[in-house]
């Protein structure tokens, strides 16, 4: 049970008024503890038929390679969230910014929402969370060194949707990890 | 400034290890405070050309009408969050739950998730959150007594795309107070 971050007192569990599930109440000064999901924003950043990705630099799965993608934070939009995570991963600038897919990982409380987005120039480089940084046509996509599940379905969606031409907005639901790590040669990590 | 909600210590601000912002982070166990925006779900219930709204019984915009929605908790896919609120505000059994739009409120931190659905049976009824619950024709929408600019937001938006059979996703961003409320009508309010 955590301490009151208004007061610092020892929190009790407890319904607070007009609600109807357990939360850490403060008794001291009444503030209630919510916690909820998270989202996750990133892109898919093209360039000419090519995608870019990360070599990540940073814990977890450094050294495999990720999508650019993040935590979103207070004051931004999911789509702003994401061509910031991208820059800052990255370098590159991205445009013609389209929500993708939602994959709500209900196990861990995060809802990944990535977008499609074009490069506006050709410019990118390694970062202080990239030791490298390098557009990939489908057939070079390193498949056996993806940092993430979430990753990977994203990039198996866009090159689907890319036979098809049918990119339309899909939400993917991931209930348990079961589920999730399904499919052989998926490895542990998922996160940000 | 919080206090540590783990070992309740007053915390500092702090640009966290393999970060690039001020965050409260605590001096004794080194526990970072993030605060991340919310996420809002809720449905826009049909049931044979109408659609359902609820007369809010609690505070704010008490007596006002509203679209079933209320945070997303945890454990939960946004989907499931929609269709839980719904029941929960108005008993309404909802199926066919697609998602319609997405509306960033970037000025209170809160990204509204709206999906469309079709009620199960005609059965719905009051709730200890609304006081009354009725079925709406497009043309008996009390546009003016309606309880917050998101919920009209929402419906505008989906007569609208009923007139033209295009009921694609998108994303529709909020970014100032000023914004939102840009139209003439609009009354304070907002909020799950």
């Amino acid at each position: 049970m955590p301490f009151c971050l208004k007061c610092s007192t020892a929190m009790e569990l407890r319904i607070p008024e007009y609600d109807d599930r357990l939360r850490p109440v403060c008794p001291v000064c009444g503030h209630v503890h919510y916690t909820n999901p998270r989202m996750v924003v990133g892109c898919i950043p093209e360039w000419h038929g090519s995608v870019l990705l990360c070599r990540r630099d940073i814990e977890p799965r450094l050294g495999y390679w990720t999508l650019p993608a993040g935590y979103l934070e207070n004051g931004e939009s999911p789509l702003e969230g994401a061509v910031r995570e991208t820059r800052e991963e990255s370098l590159a600038r991205v445009v013609a910014v389209e929500p993708f897919r939602m994959y709500p990982l209900v196990f861990i409380d995060q809802i990944y929402m990535m977008f499609r987005s074009r490069m506006e120039d050709a410019g990118f480089g390694t970062t202080p969370e990239s030791s490298e940084v390098r557009l990939f046509g489908e057939a070079e996509i390193p498949w056996g060194e993806i940092a993430f599940p979430v990753v990977r379905e994203t990039l198996e969606d866009f090159f689907a949707c890319r036979r098809t031409g049918d990119f339309r907005f899909e939400v993917k639901e991931f209930r348990t990890r079961e589920a999730f790590f399904r499919e052989p040669g998926r490895e542990a990590g998922t996160g940000a």
